[in-house]
Parts: C-alpha cells; structure tokens; sequence
C-alpha cells in the first residue's frame, strides 16, 4: 500500500503550492513514490480523529504502514532517508544538507510566518503598518544573508538536496510582499527549484486537489 | 580531538541557560562527549571568520574534523545519531523522536521567540500591551494542545529522546512569563528534563562561561 498524505480538503492559499503538504509531495515526487491522499476540512483537522494523527491539528501527516509522522520537516526527512535523490550519499555533505533544513524551518521561515501572520491578524489595528515594516526589516536581514551565501551557487551546497527544497518553499511564501525584488540572486533560486520536473508534478497534484473541492 | 562548539562570550540571558547553545551542552552530556568551547563575541559573531561557519551570524556552531555544522537542531540530530542516548535504537519510535524534534522547533519555538522579540522590540510602542496580548494567545493554543498530549506520559514519547531535550529548552523561554501557570503538566515536564544529571552539568557548564566572562 502506497503511504497515506493528509492535506486539506480545500488550501486557504487557493492552490498556490503554499500549504504544508506541498513540501511532502515535492520530496514524494523527487523520490519517485507513488502516494495517496486523505483530505480534511477545517474543522475536522481540529477534531479527535485528526489530533491521534497530530496533536497540534495541522496537516500535513502521514501514514506509512505502522508510522505515523507530522511535521513537514520530519517527513521529509524520513522520505530523504529512505529514498535516493534528497540527500548526498557521502556522510560531511549529508549531514550539511540536513543542516539547511533545520536552516530553512527555524532560521528563515519563522520571521516569513510572522510577517504573514500580521498581515491578516493585525488587519484591523491602526498599528499594523508600523509593525509591518519591523517584521519586514527582520525578514531582509534573512535574507541578504541567504543571498550572500547564495553568490556562486546554484544550490545551498554543491547538488540540489532537501535542504533546497524546504528552502525555495520557504521563501516562496515571500511572493507578492516584494520584499525578494532586492535579492535577485533568491529569485533565481526559486526559479531553479520550482523549474524542477517533480516539482511542477506536485504543484499540479495540489491544485488539482483544490480544484476539485471548489467546483459549483 | 574533541568537536568545537562556539558560544556567546557572555550570554544576553546572563547565563540562565536558555542560549541555544545550551541544548547542544545538553545533548553532549546526555551522550557523554566531551567538548572544547570557542566564544565569540557579539560583535565577532557578524564578522566574516563566524559567518564562514555559519552565514547566519548566530550560535551555536559545531566542528568535528571535517564537518561544520550550525542549528542547534542539525547539531543535535548530528549527535544522536551517532551517540547512545537520545533516540530509541527501533524504527518507528526512532523516527517519532525526530519528529518530535521539529515540532519543537517549527511548531512550538516560532511563536515563544516572536513573544520574546515583541517583548524587547516594541518596548517603546504604545501597542505593545495589546500586541503581547494576542502573541500570548497564540503561544497558549500550543501549550494546551501540548499539554493535553502529555497527559499520563513522562515524555514526548516512551522514553527520553533529543525530542523531549529541544522541547523542554523551547518551553524554558517562557519562564517568567505567567504563561505555563496553567499547564502543570508542562510544569512537571519541564522539571524532570531539567532534573537529569546531563542537564545539570551543561547548566553549570554555561554558567560558568557566563561567570568568567563577567569577572570584574
């Protein structure tokens, strides 16, 4: 049996590749597995069944046989360990590419979340401008760093590896906020990861997904 | 030659602990490693001999011959990997370990850290109090949905993995905050993480930087 996905039913981001299981299915397709998925609505992802998959009721999860995992990080991870194509064999380079994934969920994303959460949650607060151009001088520093290391390079380290693919979709959250326009060279990254072939297979698969949940 | 872990020269938090290198200290001692230590201070930590071990300009670092790595989350992957101790020897459970680790990480952390930062950020701003108050809601969704899943359990899972070490360290920031008066149960857990002997040794070990660096 084909491991079990969990992503919702219908993706606030209207299909854009920007929720959560986009990452699981990225690495899915770049290990070349095949998988199936389980959809579930808002308020089922807050209820009993949903929280024996994952306490803090978010998706994705995933179910392989007697292993049940949450946390796109950790999936990937485990996907990238058991399958070619997500991680260098050779130990040093190994252990730098999971680095970078650390890299992309604790370092890089948590200031994107932050700016993005105030963009809806403060939306009624006369302060929001303000705070909004606090949190975007914390992302910039993030990511002239990034860009800095990026000179030279078409991937994080010598190959592509999970760490650039949790990356590229960490930043892709930045788009229509502007804030990539000064890091030409992050744009390019982004480009070269999405242009992947098992990429733009799952982009579809998701899509697809939300397109069938809003049909009239 | 033992491994290298670079360090703030003096501690923002005047040695509580709660500096990421603290986890690595932490996890070092579980696995009964010895260390040496590199201090760096704040201003060395943005120059270009730390940014060419980690391009973020942040602690803590770890080398060990050939490998370089920074994340404190890398770093302890890296360790109980390798070392007895801090992740289960079975499959499953050894994969729900690191799990756990990012959900310490990339679920719990985020918003503990954006709470701190707002606490120093915004200091001056006459918002503040009402910003603090909706980052303090979000903070107390995790830690019910956290604490109901230790309801009956010792840790994270059976036994003590690297996940219940970065999930107590995450839960330490919040000390002083009020915010855990209503979870005991994250309470208890906190105090038997940091009642292990490991943990102790680390502490002390941290401390005492914090105490040389200070001497008048």
């Amino acid at each position: 049996m084909p491991p079990i996905l969990t992503v919702f039913e219908r993706s606030p981001d209207r299909g854009r590749g920007l929720a959560r299981d986009m990452r699981v299915r990225w690495a899915l397709e770049e290990a070349g597995q095949r998988y199936e998925v389980r959809t579930v609505s808002f308020e089922a992802m807050k209820q009993a069944p949903h929280r024996a998959r994952n306490p803090f009721g978010q998706i994705p999860s995933f179910e392989d046989g007697d292993l049940v995992l949450f946390e796109s990080g950790a999936i990937v991870l485990h996907l990238a360990r058991r399958h070619a194509g997500l991680l260098p064999v050779e130990s040093v380079a190994r252990e730098r590419a999971v680095m970078w994934m650390f890299a992309a969920l604790n370092t890089v994303e948590p200031p994107i979340v932050e700016r993005e959460a105030a963009g809806y949650s403060e939306r009624d607060r006369p302060w929001q401008a303000e705070h909004l151009a606090m949190l975007d001088a914390r992302v910039r520093v993030r990511l002239d760093e990034l860009s800095r290391h990026l000179v030279g390079r078409d991937w994080l380290e010598r190959d592509f590896s999970a760490g650039d693919l949790l990356m590229v979709s960490v930043l892709q959250r930045l788009g229509g906020t502007g804030l990539l326009d000064h890091t030409p060279a992050l744009l390019d990254y982004i480009a070269r990861g999405t242009a992947r072939p098992a990429y733009r297979r799952a982009f579809d698969a998701q899509r697809a997904q939300f397109e069938r949940a809003t049909v009239p």
